[in-house]
């Protein structure tokens, strides 16, 4: 067990920050990856209080300059959690820096950012993902297989929606997510990108689409704690109003490159009762399969090859053992959550980084994600078909 | 009890035909309408057996001759359940002839067939309705109530599919819902014509639309007993191959006149395991309605309202006597099925016989849904946003 | 079609002589079975008003005098549909002169009397059926031949809900079925009762019970309308109480004569949101199987030999064709109701009714639940296990 | 932030070890417990490998002499993890070391030992804890407190099951948790002890029972690799033939303690598709609730006070931040795991650690629900129900 040990700078140490120290402090407990991950710095913006990430999560330093600790030679592998406006310059730069990288979703807020920050790790020859983490859930994995064996046949129909309900209320204020500046775009960049994605995982990729985008609720109180409009929900309201200008709900059509499949896509935050319901159906010539992740331990499968009258949509348990990454966890029907999907992430990385790939995301599929939410952008002013 | 009866003729006997015999033979067991139906007489086609349709059925006479049967003086309402291509003449007659009509939806093939049939009627001014069954399900009446008191607030989402399966099979033979010039369209007219009213009937008019259609199995096998493809199902397959002409699925997106609303549609027969699945999901400013026709009986209701640690969907059963209908049937807990619709449907086609309106759609509504079907046809192959 | 026809008079026309109406009405349109029933004569109680029977439900005469209904030479088929006290007369009434006869359930308030009942049958040779209705579910159908066929193995357990909720409510008024001179027991007898039938009918007989049977709440207020306690809910309470002397709930343990299987059962009228939940859970070496009237065209089915990966509880449609009666009714996946179990019970009874047996429960099957449940009524004041 | 920091010594490194592991590990991550656990020291058995202990879980030492460990003056907490057997020995050296102690349940094979643990941990005075990890799901606290304030009213039934399938396969082979003399008892100690515990929490305590037990399959198969038929389940059969002398199944009735409840327990390790499926039901005078730790995020929650046509069962979402322990984890529907009860677990033994109380079982707790187990397994002989 005297492995290699790899160091991990994380810059941003928000929500995203939890879930990624949570999982680079897992993944060796339960995994065998071929390096050891070790916690070596967290980094915040400038004067965040970093205690949380020192004294809690477990980072051996702290800091609040990301471009020293981007280029600290120590560092082996850079993990960008920050808002989304920063994952460009700091990728690029960690690339410049020969720096394996991780970046959370969406890449970058424009395709001409992606683009740039895929140039640079290409550039680099530097080991990269992007997190786009439903891909690791272990009913995901399985349903990959599927299909790719052929056990659903020729795909007909995708179907897939992202539904939230966390700004429904006309009082929540304003926030970073809701200013295009900082975001580039709303619940299509957030949550739209996750559900194209899997349908360029698991069925092929989007080559033309036509779309609607709305604002439901076009302006917003500023809470006095949020400067800019940029940071959290705290805060009073100031009684000034701020205006949306991003997205609350996209809905588009898809076709797939190459196959006779229809897809649609449902991205919305404006979905009463669906906290983060991330929902695929999947229809074959010899089958079906239901996923939704709020009930991410389980998926329903339906198989055209079972006797007439015993036919059925099967509930199946992905957290049996047999199940990829389950093994590693508990016995038959305990299940896991939402952050184990982090360790799987954190864990293929490890796995592919001599080799610079593996089984995860990389920048090119989150430039070719990236690709589809701008021709759904176009679409929706164009009213038109677009191509990717 | 002494009511005043109305003589019923049903012109087409195959499956609907069925479900229409059930539906005037029920309605006066279990229903008070102001009429009281009389299965006068069943109408086959030249040649059609009519054995069952009198000897099971309940019919007092049958013909084989639907012209005669529709100018016969002693009938007040026809009611029509032939294929679709037949809808505009038997009902354009029976107009002529002064009936109150009823006839199974799609009402044509086309938009323009539609329209005079909707003409007819208005000259004729006899009453009339479209079967749009689904309408009548005690849940949704419900819904319709809630979205009317407001209790769902403003609707940002309405989010259909009406999946089924049963032509997957390649060796499904060619049968006259394959083809277009008896037919008019495939899914489309079919089944998204039901949830197209659905729409219309719940959330708005839709009055724009972008679309995609798809034939995914392009040519299929002619039976022996199926003379020029139209009939049903048996009959050994003859070994020549005829064109599917119309679409096996159709999705499409729309926005609803003067309300700042998104609907999506998906209508398929190629969901492997959707034996017929009608669903809807209807997310509001105030909360969130869903519901599907393979578990008819009960909707699931969230409503923002409930304190906060305890929201969540709530399974409500439509079945209880507090319903629409229900009181009529059964005690709570005692589910209805797919039949009971038709009753329904009967009953309040008889309460609005005299002011020749009620809680039914009539011809009117089912042009409006025709003039969204076209629009999608057309959108699907302009590939732009099409206006209703 | 020139099918002998056999006439039937009902006796007692409340909610089963509804349900039962219904079923003889509807038996010849949907079925073929081997004699046309004539709905010759209803007979309600004395001064009971029988319009609604004669105008609405279909039947040729009505009558207040089931003693001379059940005599008139030209009834072949007695169905017995009133309180349960009136079972044993009207059976062994109509046994001595020669009839055909349904009984509802519970066959009678004592083992005793269903003792006559059945000497009386067996002595007149004469046809016999018990209203277990649930048996004439598709589900249920396809369960029994599942478990006949070996495919679910072993069975290890059998596990029994009926949960209900009508008289949770303190204030719900005194009604014959809470009191034991008119009832026999409560939950234990009414819906205990049909548990116990579908342990017999798909498992096996059970030979030895422990139980627990309580009254939670003692008095109930007797109203106005409601002569003696024995008719129906409604009137003004006249604020006089009056003692329940049958159980609310009944839960009880037992074991199979030569099996080596659990049997558990619950019955109660005290769980809030349960309005007619009758639920059945059967655990084999090969396979398990779920049921639920509330949702009664489903069943879920775990396979043993389903690949390691893809084992899962099985939503298996029992309304596809393919299943018990279902061919007779509507295309796959379009569901019935409640009250087409009393239909398809009909029709069975018609098949057997030369043969004097046939695809339904006897009186036999009757009395054997019936020495089940006092049993269960011993074991509760014993507090031991008592032999059945 | 500088806490004080308590030592625990972990006894037992299997499935219980690897959980408890984490738990300690992560309870600083993501609670604020008023002491910080040092991981002091992993304890094997005798000549048992220690690496995976020590390297992946994070403990700074590791040993395989328990007695040593246990008497070490820097050890705060002792937390026991071992087989069952070794429970009593274990806890009660660690009370006279004047350790704070966690026990896994179920406390021990015997009520006589696990009143002698209780004894010393008394004696003593010593913070003790047995693990009945369930109470830790938030939507189990969110139902014990709506119970507390009576939002469930007064409670009629408790239904409980805890269903498995693991040793289903006749082949399975002997392992220790089917040996009377290793584990005391089979499914009723193992998870019958959980439903109980559970029932204890929420509703009341269960003062006598009616019982049977049932082993199905009575001889399995000795492993190679299994010394004595008490370690796992890996190695070539033998052939050789060893007897189950614990039950696989038990399923009992109880009363509940100055209450007018009845409460129903079914334990079983013969349930096939049923991984971990620990399931309860509560019906009460004013509503309903059901959980599942299989889908252990949610429970549903029936209110009489709904509106009659909107009543239903609710399914709450209980990874809502406003519940119990999830605002110290992710966001609105991001779902919680089996191992996260572990963490609750440790973070509320660390509150109570110096007032020796808090919420969590104590080994009263363990000894009470001991005796119910004990009087189960009396029932079942004596076929009688039989005293608390």
């Amino acid at each position: 067990m005297a492995k290699k040990t790899v160091n991990v700078a994380m810059i941003g140490a928000a929500f995203m920050g939890k879930t990624h120290s949570n999982g680079w402090r897992k993944v060796g407990m339960f995994f065998d990856p071929p390096y050891t991950p070790v916690m070596k710095v967290a980094c915040g913006a400038p004067g965040e209080d970093m205690t949380v990430a020192k004294e809690k999560w477990g980072w051996e330093e702290v800091s609040n300059n990301w471009e020293e600790v981007v280029n600290r030679p120590d560092i082996d592998i850079v993990d960008i959690c920050t808002p989304n406006w920063l994952h460009p310059p700091v990728a690029i730069a960690a690339a410049k820096a020969g720096k394996a990288i991780v970046s959370e979703k969406p890449l970058s807020n424009s395709l001409a950012e992606g683009q740039a920050m895929l140039d640079a790790v290409k550039k680099a020859r530097v080991a990269n993902m992007c997190g786009f983490s439903y891909r690791f859930a272990p009913a995901v994995q399985k349903i990959k297989q599927m299909i790719t064996k052929g056990e659903l046949g020729h795909i007909f129909h995708f179907r897939a929606a992202y539904q939230q309900d966390w700004i429904v209320d006309p009082n929540f204020p304003m926030v970073w997510r809701l200013k295009k500046k900082y975001t580039g775009s709303g619940a299509l960049g957030d949550i739209g990108a996750h559900i194209t994605d899997l349908c360029h995982f698991l069925v092929g990729d989007v080559c033309e689409v036509a779309s609607a985008m709305e604002t439901f609720i076009k302006k917003r109180q500023v809470p006095t704690s949020n400067v800019g409009g940029i940071s959290g929900t705290s805060g009073k309201n100031t009684g000034k109003m701020d205006t949306v200008d991003v997205d609350d709900a996209a809905v588009y059509l898809g076709r797939i490159k190459g196959a006779n499949t229809l897809a649609t896509f449902e991205a919305t935050r404006f979905a009463p009762g669906r906290r983060n319901y991330n929902t695929i159906e999947i229809y074959g010539s010899e089958g079906s399969v239901l996923w939704n992740q709020e009930d991410m331990n389980v998926f329903h499968y339906f198989s055209r090859k079972d006797p007439g009258t015993l036919q059925g949509f099967r509930k199946v348990q992905a957290c049996d053992p047999g199940h990829a990454y389950v093994g590693n966890w508990w016995p038959s029907g305990h299940i896991i959550g939402y952050e184990h999907l982090f360790v799987h992430e954190m864990y293929e990385f490890l796995c592919g980084l001599k080799a610079k790939k593996g089984n995860y995301p990389t920048f090119e599929d989150a430039v070719k994600c990236q690709r589809v939410l701008e021709a759904v952008e176009k679409a929706a002013s164009s009213k038109k078909w677009e191509k990717v």
